[in-house]
C-alpha cells in the first residue's frame, strides 16, 4: 500500500501544462521551493511581493517563478508567468506531503442510526456522527470531529481534527475546515422582556457551498429563520465569527479575527482584511475591498478600496498629543469662527 | 419512544397564554415562521426592526406579530404585542425541532470516581469527566466534552460538543453553552524578572450563574486569587474572551468577538456591542450601552451609551485624506494662533 | 499514591531562598492568598499596582509582598521585594492544587504506528496521536487531544484538553497550551485567478520553543515555505491568531484577541497589550510596547511605546460631535486658510 514519494522534478516536469515560459534549462533538477531571500540550490522560488525585488539580483534558487518584466533581472531559470503566484501555488503542490487517510470508519467512531457513508469516505477516530447523515465520496473526517443529525457533507470535502458540524447542516464539495471550526451554533438572538433576556429559537441553518476553506477555531451561527449562506468558493481565515442570517457571495475571501454581524449580505468577489468588523443588517455589495481593522458601520453600495477610522502607528507620546488634539476639535473650531467674525467686523470696517 | 413532531397550530393555540391581541382569525394553521420580507403562506412572521418596516404592505405571512402602531398597517393577521420580539420568541419555540437525546452515559464515555451524576442526566459520547464532578438534574452533555475534577454543573444546563470546562468550575442550571467554548483555563498571569516571564500560579475559580448563555469557541479564564464571575442571565456571543478575575453583572450581554481584559467589572444590564475591548482593571456601571467596535480604556461610572475612536466607514481615498489631515492638526492649531495674535495685533493697532 | 496536600505553611517557609527582606514575624502561619481588598486573616496578599494602594492601610491580610517604599506604609507582616509580583508568583506555588495525572497511555487513546511516548509521560482518554510522533519525558496530554504525524512534543510540556497539533511540527520543552488551541493549520494563502481562489500549498511546519504558553482556542498556523517560529518564552493570550511565517522573538508577550498576520517579524521582549492587530510583511524590532487595541500598519525599527487610532471612550452624544468635526476637518483647513489670506490682504493692504 505504500508509495515511495516522489522528491525530485525537472523544471519541464513542473511546468508541464502550465500556461508559462520556461527561460533556462529545462533539465534542471528541482527538489523543493523556498523563499526567494533564503532559496537553496536546487528549489525553485517565486516573486509577487515588490518588498521582496531586492532580493532577486542574489537569490541562490535554480528557478524563479515571476512576471515578463521581472524576468529580465532574474540571474537564473526563469518560469515567466501573468500570474506568478498562481503558478506558484501549481508547482508547489508537487512537493506537498499528502497525509495518509484510509477509507472507511475508525473503530472508534461512533455512527448513528440511519446515517449514510460513502465507502471511499474516511471517519476518524473518536469521531461521533449522528443519525440520517449524509456522507460523500472521498470525504475525510479527522479525528474527534462531530456530525450532528440530519447534516449533509458533500463528497471530497476534508474536516480536520475537531470541527463540529451541528445538526441539519449542509456542506458542499472540495470544502476545507481546520480544526476547532464550528458551523451550526445557535445564533445570539435574545429578546428582551422586563430586563430578562430570553432566548429566541433558531431554526434555520448554515449552507456552506463548494470549495469553500475555514480556518481553525471559526465560527458559523445557524440561521435565526433563514440559513447563514456561504457560497461557492469563499475563503474564510481562522477565528472570524459569522453570524446568524449572513449571506457571504462567491469568492469572497475574509482575512482573520474579522467579524460579521447577523442578517448583513456581503457580494461576491470582496476582500476583507482582518480584524475587520462587520455591522448586523448591512448590505455590503460585490468587489469591495476592506482594509485591515475597519469598522463597516453602514451598507456599502459602489464597488471599490474601503476603510475608517484612524489609520498610522505612532510612538505613545505622539499619540498622547493626537489624542488630545481630537479632542480639542471643538475649541479649535469656536476659534475660527471667532477669527472669521472679528475678521469680518474687521474688513468691514474698513469698508465703511 | 418515538414521538410524532406536530407541524401545524392554529392562531388561538400560538397565542394561548400570551399578552398579546389577536386581530384577524384565530382559526388560521400556521405551519412555520419565516422573516417578513420573505414570508409564506401559512407562516408566521414579526416587524421589529424600522428597516423592515416597508415588507410589511405586501407580506406574503398568515400573520405578522407586530406592535400596535404598526398593527394598523398589517395586511393580514395581526399578533399585537408590547413586545413583538419576546412574542416572537415565545411563538417560534413551537416550530423548534428538539434533538433526541437519551439519558444516561454513553459507554465510550469515561466517568472518573467518586462523581456524582444525576440519572436523568445525558453524557455524550467520548466525554471525559473527571473524579468527584457533579452533574444535576437533566443536564445535557454533548458529545467530546470534557470536564475536570471537582466541578459542579447545575440542572438542565446543556453543553453542545466538545466544551471544556476545567477542574473546580461551579455552572449554575439552564445554563447554555455552544461547541468549543472553554471555561477555566489559566489566566494570563505573568511575573518578569529579569527579562524573563515566570508563570503567576491562577488559583482562583469560574461561577458561572444560572440561564446563562456561551458562544461557540468563547473563553472564559480562571480567576488568579478570586473567581471569575460570571452572574445570571449574562450572554455571551461567540469568540469572546473574558480574562482572570473579570465580574460580569446580572443580564448583561456582550457581543462577538469582544475581549475583556483582567480584573475588570462590569455592571448589570449593560449591553457591549461586538468587536469592542474593555481595558483590565476598570469598573463599568449598571445600565451602560457600548456601541460596538468601542475601546474602554477607563471606568464609566454612569449609565448611557458610549463609544470610542471615529467611526464612518469612507472610501480609500477619502480616508487616507482623512487620516492626512488628522496628523496635520497640530500644524492647524498653530495657524490659527497665529492667525489669532496677528489679529489681536491688528485690532489692538486700529483700537490705539 | 496518595500524598496529602500540605495547607499551612509559616512565613519563614514560605521566603526560604527568595530575595526578599521579612518584617514581622517568621512563625505566622499562612493558609493561603488573597487580594489585598478582601484579604483574609491567615492569607499573605500582594501590592503591585497603584489602584490597590489605598487598600494597604486596612488590610486584613496576615503578609503583604511588597516594595520597600511601600513597606514603611504597611501594618501587618511585610516581604518586601524588589519585584513583588514576582516574589507573589514565587509563594503562590506552595497553595496551586496538583491535578491527579497517571504517567502512561489512557486505554481509550489511539496511538499511531511508529510513534515514541516516553513512559513517563500522561496520554489522557480519547486522545488522537498518530505515526512516527515523538512524546518526551513527562509530558502530559490532556483528554481528547490530536497530535499529528511526524510531531515532537519536548519532554515536561503540557497540553490541556482538546489541543490539536497538527502533522510535522516541533513543540518545545516546558510548553503550556490550554485546552482548544490549534497549531499548525493551514496558512491562509490563495491566489487569485481569474476571480476564482487556488489554495497555496502549506508546506512550511511550526517550531515552538522551550517554556512558551499559548492561551484557549488560540491559533498558529503553519509556515507557507519557510516555518512558523515561536521563540523560546514566548507568552500568547486566549484568541490569538499568529498567521503562517511569522516569526517571534524570545519573551514577547502578546495579548488576547491580537490577530498578527503573515511573515511578519516581532524581536524579542515585546509586550503587544490586548485586541491589537499587527499588519502583515512587517518587522518589530526588540523591546517594543504595543498599547492596547493598537493597528500596526508599518514596520516599527526603535524600541519605544507605541499606539494608534483615537482612543477614549465618551458618551455617544460627545462620540457623534467628534465623528461629525472630524468629517468637517477639511472645511476647517479651507477656512484657516481663507483667514490667512484675508488677514495676509489686510495687513499688507495696512502697510502699504
Amino acid at each position: 500500500m505504500k508509495t515511495a514519494i516522489r522528491t525530485q522534478y525537472t523544471l519541464s516536469e513542473l511546468v508541464h501544462g502550465l500556461e508559462v515560459t520556461l527561460k533556462g534549462d529545462p533539465t534542471c533538477v528541482i527538489e523543493g521551493v523556498s523563499p526567494i531571500q533564503q532559496a537553496q540550490p536546487g528549489h525553485v522560488t517565486f516573486l509577487t511581493n515588490r518588498l521582496y525585488s531586492k532580493h532577486l539580483a542574489s537569490t541562490q534558487a535554480a528557478a524563479v517563478i515571476l512576471s515578463a518584466a521581472d524576468a529580465e533581472h532574474c540571474p537564473v531559470n526563469a518560469i515567466i508567468s501573468s500570474n506568478p503566484y498562481y503558478t506558484y501555488s501549481q508547482i508547489a503542490a508537487f512537493f506537498t506531503h499528502p497525509t495518509a487517510v484510509e477509507a472507511g470508519v475508525h473503530p472508534s467512531a461512533i455512527i448513528g442510526n440511519d446515517s449514510a457513508i460513502d465507502p471511499s469516505a474516511s471517519i476518524g477516530a473518536h469521531c461521533v456522527i449522528g443519525r440520517h447523515v449524509k456522507i460523500g465520496a472521498n470525504v475525510v473526517i479527522g479525528p474527534g470531529c462531530v456530525v450532528g443529525d440530519f447534516s449533509e457533507i458533500g463528497e471530497a470535502t476534508q474536516l480536520d481534527a475537531k470541527v463540529t458540524v451541528y445538526h441539519r447542516i449542509k456542506i458542499g464539495k472540495r470544502v476545507r475546515m481546520a480544526s476547532g471550526v464550528v458551523i451550526g451554533g445557535d445564533g445570539f438572538g435574545f429578546a428582551n422582556q422586563k430586563g430578562v433576556w430570553h432566548k429566541v429559537p433558531q431554526l434555520g441553518s448554515v449552507e456552506i457551498g463548494d470549495d469553500v476553506d475555514i480556518g481553525a477555531n471559526t465560527t458559523i451561527d445557524r440561521g435565526a429563520i433563514e440559513n447563514t449562506v456561504i457560497e461557492n468558493g469563499v475563503k474564510l481565515d481562522n477565528l472570524v465569527q459569522i453570524g446568524h442570517n449572513v449571506k457571504i457571495g462567491a469568492n469572497t475571501l475574509i482575512c482573520g479575527c474579522t467579524g460579521v454581524a447577523g442578517s448583513t449580505v456581503i457580494g461576491k468577489n470582496c476582500i476583507i482584511a482582518g480584524a475587520s468588523n462587520i455591522n448586523g443588517h448591512i448590505t455590503i455589495t460585490d468587489n469591495v475591498i476592506i482594509t485591515g481593522n475597519t469598522g463597516v458601520e453602514k451598507s456599502i453600495t459602489e464597488p471599490g478600496i474601503y476603510s475608517s477610522g484612524v489609520v498610522g502607528v505612532v510612538t505613545n507620546q505622539e499619540f498622547r498629543k493626537n489624542n488630545a488634539r481630537f479632542y480639542r476639535l471643538e475649541n479649535l473650531m469656536h476659534r475660527v469662527k471667532t477669527l472669521e467674525s472679528t475678521l469680518k467686523m474687521l474688513t468691514e470696517g474698513k469698508a465703511s
